[in-house]
């Protein structure tokens, strides 16, 4: 087997294909802040509106605001949906107002059916406008980025040869896209279709690179992606909270239940705990995700948004940079017994030996960390073994971060409660250099 | 790369492992109806009760009573967790009255820290009577899973040593194990660690049956499947609904938001889509889960639940049989043109095009299906090409299997109404030869 890739380029489709299937009206500004967080948690392919028709699609209505309005990060691709040639006339304006794209995504689909119901047009009405717009967008200086979408199947058409997508990608190729993206647009793909549908492209167009957009309409979306990446594609798309799926419109809904794309954050979650670089850490994606929940004003689907990354004690030695307020620490467990209890001076030194044991089952805690424990209500005794879990909520980090506040909270394994109250983290040295020794 | 596994075991553990975490107690009578539900579905490996102490999980007070109380399929195993001497106690005195199961779970954890959680026992403490339990159930005659839980990582410890659960698989295979279960008991695994800890483990003990137990906690459940299907893996286990995690028990949480198994819906559509035989299917298994989110009074976390299985067209020939009352037919699409339209004699004769086409996309029809149409609303003229979504949902079908009759909606791209109302479809021939000649 193959080895992975080590590095995939991850796009966040969330201003786009996420929100093109909410029928709520999002503020531009709201859409300009989400771009503008996406670029500075890192992402290098964003895709930023869809020059549809207004009317057809009214979310989109605001698309050149939204342009005018977005930082920009010279290392990052900006990317938007051009299915007509007015919308590339508008979009080649911005271009030269000097707030255009970097990329677009011209639509075709192999399932007829789907073009038909998506776009109203057939193959061939669809085909010939669109090898304009690949090579006017490129002699424009753009890259072009083919989509294939119903890639793997159709909700309204059932089975795609994957004759036909193979044919469309040589199309697409001939009129001067740069890269080829296959769309599950409506979830119908499977992982063992998937890498006998990539391996046969790749193996076809060894020098092109793929990009894999995959929907979760049916709770594949991750194993069809790490089927894609197995096949060595490194060109990875999702969007926040797995929203998205067909465009709000006044057209009839061609499919029920789930709709939306792979969730951004179990994405990058999924490949950075495989050792695959994405420019992205987890954290940070997941405060996105929960920024995005605020926006649309509702939980949206991601795992790891609500569960958490995975419990790994870190390398780095706490310092108080590491916390900030509301910050929920992982439980820590201690083992305590009548006999290693009495060796302790006083309750408080039982507590404080508790915390430290509970903090340092998530970071090496450093040297000269001192406790300070203030209200802790305690058991008088201890009559038997006890099994204790210890968790804390970060309440405040001063300025100088030589101090932070936590709630801290014991039960034992009937759930009653150890020790409950507030410590204080004193942090060695002025300014916290604990952080910086352990940079 | 080796070909996957033909054809894989499914344990479905909604019953035990699904229910643990359910704080309602579900009526023993439900519990024995899901099961039979499941055994009629084809399930051939159960989860049906857990062996603790009634106080500490009450969900399972009633394990007894479950045993007498379901159906058995020779065929199928019907297993529960064993955590304790009395616990097989128990389960024996049930053996020798006839109402007993196949199989047991021994259970450990690779994490001492979720031990002491989870079972208040150090891992010394844990496997003294551990031992003592495989090697009686070994001699009365059960099969023995030997459990190594958070194999792939701990919601307390975090990270896990292989060479941990290497030696737990030893020394449970030394005691007399059949089989050996890695669950990732709160979710910390990803599919290139399943890979790594599979492949060892395999190469270890190339003779033993591994079985795959992932839950759902970062939504990863199904990637883990696959990448342990590929690494040879043919046992896997997943919960109808993807519900199931830590007990329901007075103990401290140990982990947040998402964590219940990997769902058995979904879980069955990737296999089968793959073409990986699990003796089930998806509409029987979506079924299943509707019916367990009935029993649980509410919606669950199927994908497949919602969206429904893949679109594609049938090899069956349409047949009354294959219709039930309140069956939603997907839309099919159909194209109408002005000129099209004039080559039809009647609004009903171009009503009855559009219905046979929209019906064609799902299944070949018979010769002879004749359609009856009442009520139809068209529209008066055709001034443009129109496509139209036509969808069906049965309303009922009459007892000889004759007829069907269904609700009928063609809609435009705008969404507006181009035919609504009821046909009936007469099938050729009495008691619906169709069928038959397409079995």
């Amino acid at each position: 087997m193959k080895p992975n890739p080590s590095r995939v380029n991850l796009c966040e489709c969330w201003a786009r294909d996420g929100l093109q299937g909410e029928a709520a009206f999002i503020p531009t500004q709201a859409k300009i802040d989400m771009i503008d967080r996406m670029t500075r948690a890192g992402f290098r392919r964003i895709e930023v509106t869809s020059f549809a028709h207004p009317k057809l699609i009214p979310q989109f209505g605001d698309g050149i605001e939204v342009l005018k309005g977005i930082e920009r990060n010279p290392e990052a691709t900006y990317i938007a949906i051009v299915p007509n040639d007015k919308g590339l006339d508008r979009l080649l304006d911005c271009c030269q107002a000097g707030y255009g794209v970097d990329e677009i995504m011209a639509i075709l689909a192999a399932s007829e059916d789907y073009l038909l119901a998506g776009l109203n047009r057939t193959m061939d009405e669809a085909r010939a406008p669109l090898g304009d717009i690949v090579r006017r967008a490129h002699q424009a200086g753009l890259k072009v980025t083919g989509v294939i979408g119903t890639a793997f199947g159709c909700a309204l058409a059932g089975e795609v040869p994957v004759e036909r997508v193979e044919e469309l990608a040589e199309w697409y190729l001939e009129q001067g896209a740069d890269r080829i993206m296959l769309g599950d647009t409506t979830g119908e793909a499977n992982p063992a279709r998937v890498r006998r549908v990539y391996r046969r492209l790749r193996t076809r167009f060894p020098e092109v690179d793929f990009v894999a957009h995959f929907h979760d309409t049916r709770g594949l979306g991750l194993a069809n992606t790490l089927a894609a990446l197995e096949e060595g594609v490194v060109f990875h798309d999702g969007s926040l909270g797995g929203i998205g799926g067909q465009p709000a419109t006044r057209r009839p809904k061609y499919h029920e239940g789930y709709s939306g794309n792979v969730c951004t954050e179990d994405l990058v979650f999924m490949l950075e705990e495989m050792g695959i670089r994405t420019g992205l850490d987890t954290e940070s994606v997941i405060e996105l995700g929960l920024e995005a929940e605020r926006v649309l004003g509702r939980e949206l689907l991601g795992h790891v948004t609500r569960s958490g990354p995975a419990r790994r004690r870190s390398d780095r030695v706490l310092a108080a940079s590491l916390l900030r307020p509301g910050l929920k620490i992982r439980p820590g467990l201690f083992l305590i017994s009548p006999a290693s209890s009495r060796s302790f001076d006083s309750e408080a030194a039982l507590a404080e030996h508790m915390i430290r044991a509970a903090l340092s089952k998530s970071w090496p805690l450093p040297e000269g960390l001192a406790v300070v424990i203030s209200g802790l209500a305690g058991p008088e005794s201890i009559p038997e073994r006890e099994v204790v879990l210890t968790r804390f909520t970060v309440l405040s980090v001063d300025a100088r971060q030589a101090r932070a506040d936590l709630e801290c909270l014991s039960q034992t394994s009937d759930g009653g409660v150890f020790f409950q109250g507030r410590i204080g983290l004193l942090f060695p040295g002025p300014g916290g250099p604990a952080r910086e020794e352990n940079s």
